[in-house]
């Protein structure tokens, strides 16, 4: 099948101008419409599905991403309950802000509208194709969808679904298309749709992230790279700090806004890092320690169980995305701060303190998406932030930072009132 | 002198850390350092821009851009004046927003924070750095400049005069840097220093903004085009429709929102198009008119003394930033906007009309920075929009629409408290 960018980025254009009009009762009931839709199809579904894996299988792809890749019963009626809770959500399109009367007698005030096409480039979960679909469809966005090669035929017969659905509620069918062509050029040809595309959201690793920032004329929005670090002060109570500690490490590893290293203060090191490492070590985390760290863990009653390696220069900086955790202690806060402006991805960073100038020094100083008090890094999350959803955790500072959601896949336009104004 | 971007980079970004926690009074003292120090050291701005002039009269370069680069005493004296002002302007960074308490007991709330490093690419005007550099420091950022080839001189020394001002008052001098090696590289090599910059603005043509586009992997701000549209519906009122018109095409039109295109609903054609063309007439406009404009404005009273020419297709969507305006007829509301979403770009676009649902239907429909009714385009500037300053029109979606002032520099980071919270 030959693919044509420019068609798609046309058609996408026409079904953004479509979109950007509904109401929220046509937005939801497209939304409930999917997830009738994805029910229905299931089987279809699911047979796309075993298809791609037993490709993936073929080719020898790992028993972790085969799992990453999988569709079951229980999971697609996990991602239709999700469907369903985006229809739940207030629609932000149409919210007015920043209403003014101006001394010329200019009535303004900005009005929240869609962003118009969002393009979303994404690696293994075909479920990312109906999380992405339905928030660009609850914003009034047309998205262009495109998912790793693996997945291409559960991509295909997702798309399928999602447009029956939006044909029988008279939404237009172009508002979700998915490019499942596997040549690779293309890629390289939607992020360079600028005159179609508004924006990019790249879903997948820090290559991924830099192809598309390399190679894309339209705003990329980069993120996902959390290199995260946790500073305790001399003022933290030991007993406290040691479960935030394991919970940011060792609650989901693999994720973002886990734990990657630890900076604690010299005059609490002695107290905190052998507790720290007798919390971590049952649950398998590897401890790549300073020399300083080291000194003190390797002394410790217990260390024989833990398992202890000399930290290298790679360590700091590293995002894991495993049970590794780096260590380094610090004179002091300033040490703290220029150790995470060095190595930090402007994530998720957190400080331990009881003193309340030390946490105030820290929020001002430390330039990331979140930057936490006495609160595991987990909590950099749209669900966990209230935002009821979340499409992408943004690292750069442009247009969103943090977790974007409905409100972020929007933009606004100026709307100007007056009677019959010329400008003096 | 061999200029080394790395080593720009990396002295903007730790300037950008200094100034990010500096009080409005260090910032605003440093701004009226500079107008003091702009002023003290004219003999040598002025002396440099005439080196400039110099050359760039001997290369034959237009009287019109001669008069762009041209700094003067009554010129400079504007620029510290206009210096003073952007102290005056509210300091944006800290303001704390979205304050919410989540049932886990997290305390979160969004602080705005300087966005970092900006980088401006700018061509002709000297003015520009003075602008930029204060604006972006007062919302926090440093500055990496670099003005056209032909006015290197003049920044030069401008830059110097900053710089003196920024040690006097205890600031970095590496907030404010000038590239002012001629080696054209060097842009390119600016817009790909993505590890330290992270906006960059340009200011200057199409061609600008598209080779920034095409060539950077930092956030672009794309904007300044405005081929800009009024729709005159059958409601509108001719004889207060008609100075609208006139001021947006005549009041300045050398800049982007100036109007270029007229559309005129065809019921009311004969009477508006007549009055349009005999006001517009002793402005010397140029009238480019569809056939069925051209054969109404052809057969009126007065049409010997008018520039009538038939419409050629590039007409429409050209930003004529001149005495023209393109003219068509159009059946209805839903005409106009189908022509505005074709060949608009999204800047500025007006509705005349005493149709109230008119009215909303294109405020609703039309996808630009700003829309008007019964406003002229040429409202769409910081200045008109009650913001104090413009570092740039927007046109892209992302990040900010239209005039970009003091906000518009800032980002923000999520700031959560909690009382040693993890995440279940």
């Amino acid at each position: 099948m030959f693919t044509d960018l420019n068609t798609i980025g046309q058609q996408a254009r026409a079904a953004a101008r479509e979109l950007a009009v509904l109401s929220r009762a046509q937005k939801d009931a497209a939304l409930h419409a999917i997830a009738d839709a994805l029910q229905a199809q299931q089987a279809d579904i699911l047979a796309a599905n075993a298809v791609d894996l037993e490709a993936a299988r073929e080719a020898g792809t790992s028993a972790a991403l085969l799992d990453r890749m999988l569709l079951t019963p229980a999971r697609l009626e996990a991602i239709c309950a999700d469907t369903r809770s985006v229809a739940a959500l207030a629609d932000p399109v149409g919210e007015i802000f920043d209403a003014r009367e101006l001394p010329s007698g200019l009535r303004l005030h900005k009005r929240r509208t869609p962003l118009g096409v969002v393009g979303v480039i994404y690696e293994a979960r075909p479920n990312v194709t109906v999380d992405v679909a339905t928030l660009c469809l609850k914003a009034g966005n047309a998205v262009i969808l495109r998912g790793g090669s693996d997945i291409q035929r559960s991509c295909a017969a997702i798309t399928q679904a999602i447009g029956t659905a939006l044909e029988q509620t008279g939404l237009p069918v172009a508002a979700v298309q998915s490019i499942t062509d596997p040549d690779r050029e293309l890629v390289r040809g939607l992020l360079r749709l600028d005159q179609y595309v508004d924006m990019i959201i790249p879903r997948g690793g820090a290559q991924l992230h830099r192809f598309c920032r390399e190679t894309s004329t339209i705003p990329v929005i980069t993120g996902g790279i959390g290199v995260c670090h946790m500073y305790v002060d001399s003022t933290a109570t030991v007993e406290r700090a040691v479960p935030l500690i394991f919970n940011a490490k060792v609650q989901r590893p693999s994720v973002c806004n886990a734990l990657d290293t630890l900076l604690v203060q010299r005059a609490i090191a002695p107290q905190l890092l052998p507790a720290v490492a007798a919390a971590l070590a049952p649950a398998g985390v590897d401890l790549h320690a300073d020399p300083e760290a080291l000194a003190i863990l390797s002394d410790a009653p217990g260390a024989a169980d833990w398992k202890l390696t000399p930290a290298v220069p790679t360590d700091f900086g590293t995002e894991f995305l495993d049970l590794i955790l780096s260590i380094r202690v610090v004179a002091d806060l300033q040490q703290a701060l220029d150790h995470i402006a060095t190595y930090g991805t402007g994530h998720s960073d957190a400080i331990l303190t009881n003193d309340a100038a030390a946490a105030a020094a820290f929020v001002n100083a430390v330039d990331s998406a979140a930057v936490f008090v006495n609160v595991s890094t987990r909590f950099n999350d749209g669900g966990q932030f209230g935002l009821g959803a979340e499409i992408a955790i943004s690292t750069q500072k442009l247009h969103a930072r943090g977790p974007m959601a409905l409100t972020e896949l929007t933009t606004y336009k100026w709307v100007g009132e007056g009677d019959w104004l010329v400008r003096i």
